[in-house]
């Protein structure tokens, strides 16, 4: 599923022959032919998402081929988007959805996503001072009309909405977030930068739910698709808490991934 | 969300008059009445899951009752465990559903459950020593007939069906695993204690489904109901990979979370 050591080959057993029905008098070259049965790997799911090619001269002399020819299909796929290559771990097989760590780090999906590469653009669907629930209200400690900045936004990766986020933040403790531009600035950033708030931690629960009437609107999917759904509950210094939200993500397009290792 | 310091109260503001609808006239005693208006909090959600209760003193004041009239009709809410009494910090709505932080440590549902005290029975749907899906297979770096154990499992928890999982596991590196009677048994206590491997670390997915046909027998539920789908790659010494699972989790009876801080 992901980058790793690979063991040793054995090197007293003969190589497995590969059936690439390479053609050497077909009329596409070789490594057309390569670059196609190595997409064929791929897309038929033989190789999956973070699957490691074998070494170079391996793979080459499993193919019946030269290593030059083998590295100009592999870089045909790199550009094609289906593979990558990362300096001194080898050739991988490429992710189609992105794998933001949002269960692992208190890193928001923008910062994720931006981190990742991933270039996303925000829309506000929503940004007022208002009254919120009272399980909001209970759980932020607060109660009285005027008491939080509601902020509802869509987050768009490669032009597709991915992801609906409703945010509740305690105007007390941070009343400079009321007029900031959240097509231009993420909460965070403007929580710490503009109002000055230190974000200490958060709690973040994650279930799947179906996408319902308004979350498939604005993300324009089906009411029925399955989404992650997260709950997060921030707090500032001496756990007071800050903001409460609610986020739809797109499983199809994020895939929130773990890291861990056994204590 | 989650237990927490509170603010302090502002002293020179008056308390808020909680309408309780208490009636010293009424029939039923004064501590059911605070019983009743104390469920009626939870279940309409005004109080939601690990909202704090102010407190005793505090509450009592503002419900114009005494602290032991309070205590007793919390007594009666803990009893039925729609409240959960921390020693030292308070009493907070209970949660209907388990938060195993699957997302934030390597532990294994079954330990996460049995550590927060649910007991969970197994029901071993199919074990069988066979070659893994391709995709698998290469994830795990093996080829060839009698590679794997496949081992399918149905969680129970308080007598639901909670979760599906199928895991394959390496032969060459824990061939004792075959023949382990996985009704009594964990799948990691195994790997570690019957075969002697080391879990050093894992890679976890985490997106939403649809729980599909054959999930849905299963577990007893509509194919449509939207599950919480976890893949997981597990790596013993070395960075080689020993198992791959796919774990279909009941997002109404299970929540998975994280407390993260921010860095």
């Amino acid at each position: 599923m992901h980058a790793r050591r690979r063991t040793e080959p054995t090197l007293d057993a003969p190589a497995p022959t590969l059936e690439a029905g390479l053609d050497p008098t077909a009329p596409c070259t070789l490594h057309s032919q390569i670059s196609q049965w190595l997409r064929e790997r791929i897309t038929t799911g033989d190789w999956p998402e973070h699957y490691r090619l074998p070494a170079e001269p391996d793979l080459a002399s499993q193919l019946g081929v030269s290593r030059g020819t083998l590295r100009r299909a592999v870089r045909t796929l790199v550009g094609e988007g289906l593979l990558v290559q990362t300096r001194g771990r080898g050739t991988f097989v490429a992710t189609t959805v992105v794998e933001p760590p949002l269960a692992q780090r208190l890193t928001t999906l923008s910062e994720a996503l931006v981190d990742a590469g991933h270039p996303l653009t925000t829309t506000v669907i929503g940004q007022e001072v208002t009254e919120p629930p009272a399980p909001v209200a209970a759980l932020l400690e607060i109660d009285g009309p005027r008491s939080v900045l509601r902020l509802e936004r869509v987050r768009h990766l490669d032009g597709t909405a991915v992801a609906r986020l409703v945010n509740y933040v305690r105007l007390d403790l941070a009343a400079a977030i009321e007029h900031v531009d959240f097509a231009a600035h993420t909460l965070f950033a403007a929580l710490e930068h503009t109002c000055g708030v230190t974000i200490t931690s958060a709690r973040r629960r994650f279930d799947a739910v179906t996408a319902g009437d308004t979350t498939a609107a604005l993300l324009g999917i089906s009411p029925l698709t399955p989404l992650l759904h997260l709950e997060q509950l921030t707090f500032t210094t001496d756990e007071v808490p800050l903001e409460f939200s609610d986020v739809w993500l797109r499983a199809d397009r994020l895939r929130v991934t773990s890291h861990l290792t056994r204590t």
